[in-house]
C-alpha cells in the first residue's frame, strides 16, 4: 500500500465536504485546496457559522419555516397579512416565494409531500397543525404552493379537501408557461396545463 | 424594507459558503439547508475538520506539497525514488499524478506558473528551491510536468533551461490526443502536437 499523498486533516476536510449534495471528491478537494489558500479567517468563519447554525437555528412555532427564537422573521413581522396563509413543501419554497415579493401573508412548511412511494402519509407531514392553524379563525384564504410534480400536486388534492370544509377560499398556483419560455420547446404537460388555465383577455 | 426571511445564523453560514469557488446563493442555501437536516454531526464534523485543517497543514519543507509535519508523506516515503523529482505547478498536480501510480519519484511544487500578465515571475515561484535541490546533488532527472497551457509551457521551458547545465536529465510530458477520444472532436493545437509528438510503432 501506497501511503495517502495527502495530510489526514486535508483528507478529513475532503470527506467532511463529500457529505453534502452534489459534492463529489474532485470538488471536495478543489474546495479544500482553496479555503487553505485563501485567508486563515475564510475557513474559520465558515468553521463558526456552521457551528452556530445548528445551534440557533429551529423551525419557527407558527409556521416552521426556520426561525432563531420562537418565531420566524416572517411570522413576527407585524406588516404581514395573516389571514392568509400559503402552504409549501419547505423552506427553501419560501425563499422562492419570497423572492417575488409579490406575497404578503404568512407561510405553512409542510416538511415535505405526500409520497405513498416513499412512505410519506399525511401523518408524516404538518397537515393537523395546518388545520389547527385555520380552525382557530383569523385565516381568509389558504394558497396551495407545492411543487407542480405528481407529488405536490397529490398533497394539494388531499388538503384542498381537508380545507374547504373549514370555510375558507382555498387556491392553487397557476401551471402554464414559464415566462420568457418559447412556446415550442414547452413539454406537453405544461402546454397542455396553459391551455387549460387560459384567460380571458 | 422588508426583514430578511431566513434566521441570521442560516445567512451567516450562506455568506461563508459563497466564498468558495462555485459556490453561487443558490448553491449555498442548498448546502446550509442540507446541513440544517442532516444529523448534527455532519455540520459539526465539517466546522472542526475546517478548524483544523489550517492549523495543522503546512507546507513541505523539501517539495513544498501539503503536509502536517515538516515532510510530506511522499518525501517521508523511503520507497519514493529520489534521484527523480517531478515538477508540478500544485498540490492538486500531485494528487493526479499520484492518481495514475505510475511514477514513484519525489515532486517539487512550483506555486503556480510564470504569467507576465499576472505579474508573476520566476521570483513569485519556487524556482531557486528547485535549482538548490537540484544542485544539493543526487538528482538524477527532473520531469516538467507544468500544465499544457501557455504559462505551463512557458514555466517548462524557462525551467528547461536553467536545469540543463546542472547536468541533470529534462524531461517535458508527452502532449496529444487523450486517451479514449475520438480524433475527430480534438482540437487544432492537441492533433498538431499529437503528429508532432508522433512515435514510430
Amino acid at each position: 500500500m501506497a501511503p495517502p499523498s495527502l495530510p489526514p486533516s486535508l483528507e478529513r476536510v475532503a470527506t467532511e465536504l463529500m457529505r453534502l449534495p452534489g459534492v463529489g471528491r474532485k470538488t471536495a478537494l478543489r474546495l479544500a485546496f482553496h479555503l487553505l489558500a485563501a485567508p486563515r479567517e475564510d475557513a474559520e468563519g465558515l468553521a463558526n457559522a456552521l457551528r452556530e447554525l445548528r445551534e440557533k437555528v429551529r423551525p419557527c412555532a407558527e409556521c416552521h419555516h426556520l426561525a432563531e427564537g420562537d418565531r420566524c422573521a416572517i411570522c413576527g413581522d407585524p406588516g404581514r397579512d395573516r389571514g392568509s396563509i400559503c402552504v409549501v413543501e419547505d423552506s427553501a419554497a419560501v425563499l422562492a416565494v419570497e423572492g417575488t415579493r409579490a406575497y404578503r401573508g404568512l407561510y405553512h412548511v409542510l416538511g415535505g409531500a405526500l409520497s405513498p412511494l416513499h412512505d410519506v402519509g399525511p401523518d408524516d407531514l404538518r397537515v393537523n397543525e395546518l388545520l389547527g392553524r385555520v380552525r382557530s379563525g383569523g385565516v381568509r384564504e389558504v394558497v396551495l404552493a407545492t411543487s407542480p410534480n405528481v407529488e405536490g400536486e397529490a398533497t394539494a388534492v388531499f388538503l384542498a379537501r381537508a380545507l374547504k370544509p373549514l370555510g375558507v377560499a382555498v387556491s392553487r398556483l397557476a401551471q402554464g408557461l414559464p415566462a420568457g419560455s418559447e412556446l415550442e420547446y414547452a413539454d406537453e404537460l405544461t402546454l397542455r396545463r396553459a391551455f387549460e388555465g387560459r384567460r380571458d383577455w
